[in-house]
């Protein structure tokens, strides 16, 4: 890997490439003849990896290119046309999939949750007000780990959820797009054995944990794994090269890199949250995990965006901005130093009082 | 790049990984922080390279992760519900895509085409059928080059197609997964700038001409460019580190490589086709590109598949085969001497009577 | 028309059939050769006449057979696959015709709207957010008169409506499943002509003002006209006997029927909303129209239930729920009274300190 | 009803309305209160006498609006995404309805069927090339009784196509849309209980055959039943009014009044065929029933076209026409009479030579 040029970005997870021991995996993947769309031994491999990891010896294992593209070929086979997914209003299926899963012909019915996270008590009503032929037919409930707001469900919360979805003939997916994240934050519970025994179906996110690209959605209930290879070809999820994604996985899992690369990202997004809090900032979630949100005047917003790259999450009423940090893999202490410096410099109401 | 491994597979030409110098470029963007979902300066390079090649400063360029999303983003965003695409009864929508098409709303018409290839004579009738509202209304053709039997389009012959479609009120879309091997092949007399001159969107496809992954989609007609980048992530068709594209076409049309991986290919293909012919084989098709499609009795086909890797393309009613060997940038020259050698060896009637 | 059956039922507007007058042209027009699919006389009588009545000489004006049929084929046709529609929160496409528009592709972006009327105020929070290709484009206001609540809109909020949905990009279409009341409602100030000049599409229900069956989708804005009825066809909606739908247009519009009709159910309610209000009735909704709605005990909702038949709409967190009661062309004002003498008669709190 | 208008049409059987019993029934039930959206006492007394009819107490029947309506919605419910549909090439889903299947998402697989009738001959080598992800999957048989070109199903053919079925994952779904006439015609060995029996679900056609509107689903098979009412609202066909549905299918049933109807139009058809064949005439397919298909030169055709209304199906090679003549229950003796004399007047080559 040539030398890192500066890493002044905070925008997201998916900034930088591969880590370098998947890029090895790659390429050495790349320099051999495999099967094609999926049917290579590092596909293989990769799937036998999680498959263990996951305690789950019967589920299934597909690697796929992205988020979206995993999400909409997922439910989009799960559900009947007349069925409908339960996401939280924040959810990325419900807001920042141009309409994805609609476009496979299915409603996406929304629950307010302030912090991301799902529970019974929050869906019950929506589906007390669901029960004719006339509204669609709530079928599977979708939660994110890590949420939106960079949050996480604890074991308890997951259990309860899994017999809310029991009780009512929903199924439970779990986008895990940063699941490496969630499951090494601190006061997480959960193992991706858990979050297998606990969902019908869930994912685990590559593209925001070290790898070029790649998701590999793991299908528990044996009810929905049939033909799924089918849906994937359909919806144009079959990647030719399916190698590229096998070696990456293959790499992330034989020796707990997976969990490594998380791990740092959630360290120095702790890093972080301490050095912005020491300087007065507002939180506007309570994460532990890699995403930081942050409520900021807009002037600040601007001076800070000088020299970070960042992302304006929202637009409150009082014209303040809430502001979003994301650190990776690849993020740097250096770089975060530098931002926390820089941070507490900055001269705002907000800070004055809570540095005060 | 590592040393090769054994390379006795004529499958496909997206068995090995991608060329080293993609590779290195690839390696080199990784290692940077690059913004997302397409919006990178290796992308904003590659775009600008195509539009220079295709000479065509309007056009909008993609880049996709696959043909199948290729095909179903592109056909899916330019037809109205009720319109429909023609093409060849063999075409890659038509068959080999699990109905991405359909999925998207749209009905394929299909054309017969013995060598797959279509012309306005073929196409007529199918129009005159289509007169009114009990019946779709067809509005894009659809070819591809090469066809899914090798063979090519000359100029003219485009050119028809072009002066038809604009008769017809048709657009022209030309699925261009293997155009490096069209464009380089004995008798082309097309060039990327003809090609975008004479559709109204068509596609450059790396995945099968040495790159990791990535095809890209040219959109020349200004009516079918608006909003596409809403239609890409609608379908998850865009790629959170778009720059693993971006890096890939960059490399492949920054001096030339696209050609001369494509020209290789070929190359190999016709030292297999001489080496082939010279032992009797009966061809299929007349294909001057990387795909070569031989009919074999059974038994010589079985014997055949004990050392090379290759498609059983289509079971005949007299109970022989046609099989298809396919070449690719990294094909090796020893490796087709060695098949034309054992395919000489084979003894089955057919051979006899050629060498006769 | 036989002797009047008990009419005890203030369900909905659609428990009766056609009236006289209507069944009469249907049979005369039953008993003739007509056209088929919508291309025969009749339907191109009541076209011209609807054009006339809406003083729009190049509407296209098309019959369909039911309201949630018509939205879907509308919509489905109006808007390009990544394009979303904005509606009340409590609007019919969004609640009650089980994910129609979802089926077609197409997101339901939602607004409350307390009493089911949306406005520029309301909407523009929508649109500020919706502003890239990671979200669905909104690009059609769904409104209706009357709304699901009963409230109408006045000329200056419907224009108001109009001139946001220019200044934003967005097609205006009105739901005028109950039209009819609307426009004969106390205080409506809008017609025909009105409507066709401020919105871009819209329809006239006669399901719920006379007819057995029909709605008329009149397409004001000629962007939008080009190959409706292939869309039809394509949604099953191109009735083979059309002549069903043109008798009875024709019959509502020759000579003023369908206000009269809508007058009636119109009468009849405030008849009922008088009757209720003085035995103390708590109305939920300030409507004007043919259906009103009633915060009731569930005590007393049983009582009710036992000798009408009403709508039990919602279920208040306090127990209590809203029932709603419609009124038609064929509600007889001895009903409407008896509904009146025994609701007075019954006896619960709130009733009891209204009247108190 | 009013004193008949001339008929000399014989474009098709949906020309004239409502049988006058149907329209008494209708005109009666009119005049009630019934529950909406197919939840009445006709719907259900018109399924109780199906159901009986069938010799299936456990199949589902639901009364739909038209024959496009039908197949979407049953073909769209008993899918998955993947799969898709098998029919003859001539058959009404493939060619007549304008994608309605496809925008439901699903492919339409054709097999050539000279004369309309599919057979396990003829699906087979389909079946045979479909095997993997690559491809959809055939999932559904759709054959029409009649089928498109007035042929009908044996009883032996039709369980030959069940045990097919049955042998390769097959529903067989059978459209209806002039059972009437197949099961009345000269020849037919089956009942609706053998229909019944030997299909997964099949519909019985009530536009056709002296209804206003209306097709009977019949769903035998469990497994295709759950939760087809909100399949049905979501395509828009969930009739508010359902008694209109209900009290005519009622009548059709409740004493033989749908074969007599069918009878007729087949005894017309036949005193058609007879006249034509007299005179000459060349027949394009061996028709039993109310559609028949000759073979004429444009010229005649012209002629012919000045007194009497008809279809131009399909325009040969040779120039000459298909053209197709229909009767229906309204048929008159004296019409097809005052047609066979006019077409024996006709002076044409092919009359010539048949008639010499």
């Amino acid at each position: 890997m040539p030398a890192a040029t500066a890493r002044t970005g905070f925008r997201n997870d998916y900034s930088e490439g591969a880590h370098p021991r998947l890029f090895a995996a790659l390429a050495a993947a790349s320099a051999e003849q495999n099967g094609g769309y999926g049917l290579d031994r590092h596909s293989a491999r990769a799937a036998q990896m999680i498959r263990r990891e996951c305690a789950c010896a019967h589920a299934e294992v597909h690697l796929l290119v992205g988020g979206t593209q995993t999400n909409l070929a997922a439910i989009g086979a799960f559900l009947r046309p007349h069925q409908a997914v339960i996401a939280a209003a924040c959810g990325h299926i419900a807001t920042h999939e141009t309409g994805a899963i609609e476009a496979t012909g299915h409603k996406v019915l929304t629950v307010d949750a302030a912090d991301g996270r799902l529970s019974p008590e929050r869906i019950a009503p929506l589906l007390a007000e669901h029960g004719n032929e006339h509204m669609v037919q709530p079928r599977l409930l979708y939660v994110s780990n890590t949420t939106e707001l960079g949050t996480i469900y604890r074991k308890r919360e997951l259990q309860a959820l899994r017999a809310f979805c029991d009780a009512h003939g929903l199924w439970l997916f779990l986008d895990g797009a940063r699941i490496g994240s969630a499951l090494t934050a601190e006061g997480n519970d959960l193992s991706l054995a858990d979050v297998a025994a606990l969902t019908d179906a869930f994912y685990i996110g590559g593209t925001k944990n070290g790898a070029l690209l790649g998701e590999a959605l793991v299908i528990v209930n044996p009810a929905l794994q049939a033909d799924f290879r089918y849906l994937l070809k359909q919806r144009g999820a079959l990647l030719a090269k399916g190698m590229v994604l096998g070696a990456q996985f293959a790499a992330l899992f034989e020796d707990g890199l997976f969990y490594e690369l998380a791990a740092h990202a959630n360290r120095m997004a702790a890093r972080l949250r301490e050095g912005l809090a020491a300087a007065g900032a507002q939180f506007a979630s309570d994460s532990p995990t890699n995403q930081l949100f942050v409520t900021l005047p807009a002037d600040a917003v601007e001076a800070l965006a000088q020299r970070y790259d960042f992302e304006r999450w929202q637009l409150l009423a009082d014209g303040r901005w809430v502001i979003r940090f994301v650190t990776s893999w690849a993020t740097q202490a250096v770089a975060v130093d530098a931002l926390c410096r820089d941070f507490a410099a900055l001269s705002y109401p907000g800070a004055q009082r809570a540095a005060g």
